[in-house]
């Protein structure tokens, strides 16, 4: 059992927090919001979890390194000085950054990763998304992870390899690309999948999140993991031992 | 059973008719290529089945009226002047110009016009397609018809309200509109879905082609019903009783 | 705006359509449960919906008659003497009674009824569900509905023609059966699909669940729907006007 | 480039292989079926490739050591005793022995075993599959080789924790149990999924096949790998490097 602190507790994910807390059977050990001290709460936790902002972080890596725990990251938003705070932080406490911490996704940039290595060029890749209608952006960041994973497997820069925004007259699908499709509608909370198409043949690889709260319950799992971990960077995959 | 006679028997889609005609217990009367004679051909059937050229069908048509016999047009890339010959055509005899002869198209349409129209707007309706990596176009000719089926049903002309090759930042969805989504990978002979996405529930109507006999088949049983029809010009969805 | 009162207003449901009448811009009259009085509730209300037990049906009954308005029943396990009380209560008010108060499922059941009317016997009908790792029995109730719904649209008894839990040496698939599998697992609040597959091409008609809301949702706007309606007993189809 | 030698080569499968050896640039050295001498295309080839009966396995093994060559078998229905002479042939040439050659299955299987070994036993797994309308017998042998590989992920042994053929009262999901389903119908040549569904999220790993072809072309390259192989028993993942 971890004692858990909240940083960012009022938004949507600090309320999911607190529930995947206690749903783990640990203990929330406390909440701050915009204003709150980071060191108070750090000295009562085994663990932070941020949810937080960029202008926030800062403070709160200072506030575990003083109290010796570890510290993982959801805050989105994050630039190069943010990553320059985390790297020094990590050479005293464990902290573990993420973009997404659903294990589930995580588990299947794996798979993706090993799927796209194992298979030749002369499987086409192509990343599909679905999200629900309020959404902004195109593709989604998961499906960017995604790609990214199965351009590693390939050994290839996905920048250069991506085929996006398909309309009109596009000529054949070049070989080697990367390609992404986005859906809207609805109140989809968020699925994915990597289809590898080849002769005659095809795997497909999918995530479906019913709720937000596997954000919650991911990051609850790796703060407790954090707890046993030495100084040093983590990322999810670390968490699921891949 | 019905005597079938082919224009364009040496193409892909010719060899196929042919199988097709056998396996449902028809016969081929003979088949012709450019150069062909297709009065001939019309005297000796008692239907014409044209995936020729559009350069082809004003003396395709002028057989088919001279022997009395009806005529399913499956040629692509017609142009307005084609469709008046079709329209003077069927004044005499029976005729079927169609882009697409699938029975669980021409079925999947008819459902999508249906759900479409009875779900209201507050339903996001989305377009999905995946074709082997050859196809040069985005996205495919039958996403085009499933959309026009859903803007149909919805009362909406499909050019004002549709949303394509989403990328980077898209805004919200627009409310009424009807997106279009294209894959392409491998050898997928084609695969179309329409999602209809409301406030926690959705709603997934698919096609799944294995082969491309499926649109000789469906060529098949047009021409067979229509020997038994009057002069006029008619549908793929007449055939089904839809 | 209509004034719904709910009868099992403590339950899991009671709670969902509280909410869910709300964000129709309905009002609530008021809700009661075991030992309350459902004249009362009548007396202040447009519409009644009921989703207690079967004990309470026909006191409940008699309390929207004495009101003279009408009731949505979608309490489960009711037997042929509540479907007698039922159609008695018919003669004075409108009565609704279901088993799935979805509007996306009463929608696919109509697609699934056309689509096997349509595609003959040579073309195979499969129901696959998914529901979360609880559920006690298999398959589900939505997808016998689904069944049923093919049935009708073949004009054969379900009974006779079903094939269920598939296992071992089975032979071949009977010609015209209706086949169903099962997936149990996660929390999956319940999916559906129906297969149509025919000779190299099939039609996948499916429905998803995201969350139980939509039973509520469903539920209120067919009580709305009623307040429009004279005596008679109606179904779920004619809400959406199928 | 190898050459290639076809046991079983009038058979469906041997057709295909022909066709895929061409294809992959190989040479095919020559074909035997019943009666055939399996020692005069050993000495003409560089590998053989056995799609034919257990009764002819000895010979067709005797043949391989006596030419010095390595030897595919693809042949279903093997017992006991030919397990034992693949298993002493291996001492002397290199054998691959598999009831799959398709490379999408085999690594399907890997990454389903990677994601049964990653998640917990609170993740539920589920195996999918569908086949044309005139397989006899359920699951297929591809779902219990993926079944399987969930099995050797969780540590687990397959046929303690299999639920097969769920129909009627089933009671709540056993923890830690692989569930199986089976769809049938049309001309489907194989598809399937293994679901693996957790806490509010879902993983889902699929592999489709368009044509059978797959299996042949799987062949090929598994035969050509092994001319580079010394003595020894090998397998479909290996062949992948997995």
């Amino acid at each position: 059992m971890a004692r858990i602190g909240i940083i960012g507790s009022e938004g949507r994910m600090g309320h999911a927090l607190s529930r995947a807390i206690a749903a783990a059977g640990h203990e929330c050990s406390g909440g701050i919001d915009r204003g709150g001290d980071p060191a108070q709460l750090a000295d009562a936790s085994d663990v932070l979890v941020d949810f937080s902002a960029p202008a926030a972080l800062e403070a709160n890596l200072h506030a575990a390194i003083g109290a010796g725990i570890p510290i993982l990251i959801g805050t989105t938003g994050l630039e190069d000085r943010h990553h320059v705070f985390i790297d020094n932080a990590a050479r005293d406490i464990a902290v573990l950054q993420t973009g997404n911490t659903s294990l589930g996704v995580t588990l299947l940039a794996h798979l993706v990763r090993e799927a796209a290595a194992r298979l030749g060029p002369e499987w086409d890749i192509e990343v599909l998304e679905m999200h629900h209608r309020m959404k902004v952006d195109a593709p989604s960041g998961t499906a960017f992870l995604l790609g990214e994973a199965a351009a590693e497997g390939r050994g290839i820069a996905l920048a250069d390899n991506s085929e996006r925004g398909r309309d009109g007259q596009t000529g054949r699908r070049a070989e080697g690309a990367i390609g992404f499709a986005s859906l809207r509608g609805g109140t989809v909370v968020g699925e994915h999948s990597v289809i590898v198409a080849g002769e005659q043949e095809r795997i497909v690889l999918s995530h479906c999140a019913e709720d937000r709260m596997i954000f919650a319950h991911g990051a609850v799992r790796g703060a407790a993991w954090l707890t046993g971990q030495p100084g040093g960077r983590y990322t999810m995959p670390e968490v699921l031992g891949l």
